[in-house]
């Protein structure tokens, strides 16, 4: 086990009707003029967003408005943001939504006390020392932006898609988490949030560090407790306990929790990102079609942990022999994307075989020569993946 | 699931060396005059407290010490550490040792401020709104004081042993975690620490809410994981990769998140706090008693959960018949408590059948007339349960 520090802050506050807690965290947090970001109009017709404001109309905490933040969020909406928050002189920032809401609001809190440019930070050329607070209506898992200290923004002027991680700055005061918040979410919305919080766990649970077996152990327990609850979903997507467990699985597997004292690999969200940047496929489709991919290329040289994977959470019986265990947990671990309703192949998600070589120069250009850990990958093992991925 | 709120704000230094960064984490979580209290002579000896105390020497930290803290803390060594803090105008508390160095700790933080007489907290005549800071170098795991606002204090005056639970205030806002400052604790007390953290899962574990899914496999996999790395413990008590998932499992079995949306059970502790406060027995070692007939006691109506647990951590083959598999679980569990060492009866920890009306009449006159929620237990379910702790 690696040396670690762990730090997580954020006060989750879970269960029916969270929201009506709202303006009573923001009041204990010191909030005193608040941004609230969203999305689209789903949070409007459902009336949500009534719901939130009427909450704080009612604490008399004064509040201004920013929608139309969109999923893969742009550089745009934050500059816009900035601007806006630095004219109310907001001092607390409200996302209602899922991860492109929230991490758009932790861009404009880091950017609205910088001088300089916000990119800045994403481009790595400053460290974040001061940002503004934020808390989080959750109304879509997966992302885990409610637990952690990162933002992944998409700079629209060569479409390119970086992630920002601090270690406190931005991390959120609490998180509002009510499971019928997300009742309604269209059925591939809801499973490419599946797939997003399982690669979550995958990129701490792949590693190379040794004896991590109590972190192992939990990675596995949470994998397995979404795919069961995933199936119950499939049945009936207004599980109450479905939905909640989805939730709180989601913040789990992104909390840090899962990888403390690990190295992390996150070489399939790289190429991922790479496939949202230049088609703007939602992101947990994309990841559905890069992993079984990625786990195919590699299982020659870590068949054992992948067959510890398919044995504890695919269910595979132990035949004794790693390999012959490891691709029959890809195998099941494919069919149970498909049973999500989930692509698996590029031609799924508009991708082009063509565009391999322009996908691993960029990749390689964003993310350095080498990405991941647990198998280190140049430009030649990423192509071989891109192409796998077209043809599994 | 039920509702929750989940907070849990400690940062948690963990690994090689962790100590030598005690005077920077009191310096960036703000102590100025610190009050270090400690136990017995193994952390002098060991030359743990020079070393904690040259790093605060060199930061120009001063400080007061406070030693001579015993197992099952007495309301004594409080009242001396209340007197000490507010003579040297104390602002910080860094306990440095196990369980019970930390809830001494933790009940001077909240009796300083406070005008009245501390146990006012701990009877629940008082909740605690105001609190010194607390900060932590661990020496000993499995009490899990590290990552919650709880603490546990006996009054000498009747030995009433007592629980206080907080939210917030007596949350440690660091905690020190060097796995090698296990290395020489005594064999049983290690054990006693391994059934303890155990415990403190099942404690969560053992419930009648339903959809816990994610929470259960949770639970199971740290136990899982506990089993393997105390057997590695047997083996080498110098190996530092199981010292590191032992010391790690403690702080996540108590830190909460393990119950997360969980009704709680707690009356295997309720009982064996009867025990050490009577007979000063090492509250693991209690446990062990406890614990085993609390089961074979609850199995004929409960053996759907318990046969959950013989199959998914104690490895019994699914029978098809949940009392057969609940009580094979049993049985390893005996077992496994054995392997460690561990007393299994009331005569091995020097209990008395003959007190068994007394401790009854105690553990309800303390902790009201019904105790535990899995299976709610009287004073004649109490007593059978400790009839039955003399026999297995």
């Amino acid at each position: 086990m690696n040396d670690f520090l762990y730090y997580s802050p954020t006060e989750f506050i879970f269960g029916h009707n969270a929201e009506a807690q709202t303006a009573e965290a923001l009041a204990r947090h010191g909030a005193r003029r608040v941004l609230i970001v969203y999305g689209g109009g789903s949070i409007v017709r459902s009336g949500l967003l009534d719901r939130v404001t009427a909450t704080l109309r009612e604490r008399q905490i004064p509040y201004a408005l920013l929608g139309g933040v969109q999923p893969n969020p742009l550089d745009d909406k934050v500059r816009e943001g900035i601007a806006l928050a630095r004219r109310e002189k907001t001092d607390f920032l409200l996302p209602v939504g899922g991860g492109s809401v929230i991490d758009t609001a932790k861009a404009i809190a880091c950017g609205v006390p910088y001088e300089g440019d916000f990119w800045d930070f994403f481009s790595g050329k400053r460290a974040v020392e001061e940002a503004l607070p934020v808390g989080v209506v959750l109304t879509i898992p997966a992302a885990g932006s409610e637990a952690s200290g990162n933002s992944v923004i998409t700079l629209r002027q060569g479409m390119q898609k970086l992630s920002l991680r601090t270690p406190r700055a931005l991390r959120p005061r609490f998180a509002v988490m009510d499971p019928e918040l997300t009742f309604t979410l269209p059925p591939e919305q809801t499973a490419a949030g599946i797939v997003d919080m399982m690669v979550h766990i995958f990129e701490r649970y792949f590693t190379n560090t040794p004896d991590c077996s109590l972190t192992d152990r939990l990675c596995e327990g949470a994998l397995c407790s979404i795919v069961e609850e995933a199936r119950r979903l499939l049945h009936d997507p207004r599980d109450y306990g479905a939905r909640a467990n989805i939730m709180w699985a989601g913040t789990i597997a992104h909390g840090g929790i899962c990888g403390t004292g690990r190295q992390e690999d996150w070489a399939s969200h790289f190429m991922e990102h790479e496939l949202s940047a230049l088609y703007n496929v939602t992101h947990g489709a994309g990841l559905a079609v890069i992993v079984p991919a990625w786990m195919e290329y590699i299982a020659g040289e870590k068949s054992g942990k992948l067959a510890q994977f398919a044995r504890r959470v695919m269910q595979v019986p132990d035949n004794g022999d790693t390999l012959v265990d490891a691709r029959e947990g890809i195998r099941r671990l494919k069919a149970f994307f498909r049973e999500l309703g989930m692509p698996l192949t590029f031609r799924e998600i508009g991708a082009r075989e063509e565009d391999i070589p322009e996908l691993v120069r960029r990749l390689h250009l964003h993310k350095g020569p080498v990405i991941g850990a647990f198998r280190p990958l140049g430009p030649a093992d990423t192509e071989a993946i891109y192409r796998l991925a077209c043809r599994q």
